[in-house]
């Protein structure tokens, strides 16, 4: 289901960027919003909970779109697009904490661990420059 | 229409920052890809051309999100949601001319000037962290 993403933009997803995460509400607007994110060589996995907004918008639309920028040089990006394929509970917060750790912390185990899920998003089409 | 920008977001937009733009295809999947922007003190423009797929998308659907992070330290961010309330012609490629300056370049015309226009987005909500 999930494509490949090309190689000259691999590197985007690999590292430790932020990305932008988009989203639709129910009433059909577009919510954006900085994302933690691991690539896994197949899907874009994001720690979330099931009290938020961004949960609620996916079990409507599950249509999501990632864009990650070049820290050094924010012209080149990319955007990647699929769509919500599974929710993995995680109850004890571990893909949060791990990553946390991706992302330079020393690793937590957050508040809210209970109501924690993966949500693994499909990658159907890659863009950028 | 447009509210102000809470003060302890303001410099987000003010400062040349990338910003993440997301809209809503005309298929009701998400479109999110970075963007220049000035913001005015009431409304946020853009540049962009009436020949590109945001333009369309926003034709049917005038949702637009923009989430802007601070390069420093991205986990400070914020979105600001609304709508297009205007597109003005720019057949001289001044605004993209002013937009390339604001963004530490010398200031270029571009060669789809013709095309361009200015997208003018209200800002009706703010939130972030």
């Amino acid at each position: 289901m999930s494509i490949e993403i090309p190689e000259k933009y691999r590197h985007l997803f690999e590292n430790a960027n932020f990305g932008s995460l988009g989203t639709v509400r129910p009433d059909d607007t577009v919510q954006v919003s900085p994302m933690w994110f691991e690539y896994d060589g197949e899907t874009l996995r994001f720690t979330h909970t099931t009290k938020r907004a961004k949960y609620r918008n996916l079990q409507r639309n599950p249509s999501m779109s990632l864009a990650v920028m070049d820290p050094d040089k924010p012209v080149h990006y990319a955007e990647a697009r699929g769509r919500l394929i599974e929710v993995v509970p995680d109850p004890t917060g571990a893909f949060y904490d791990q990553l946390h750790r991706r992302y330079g912390g020393e690793g937590m185990i957050p508040p809210d661990a209970a109501d924690r899920v993966i949500l693994v998003m499909s990658i159907e089409k890659v863009n950028g420059q």
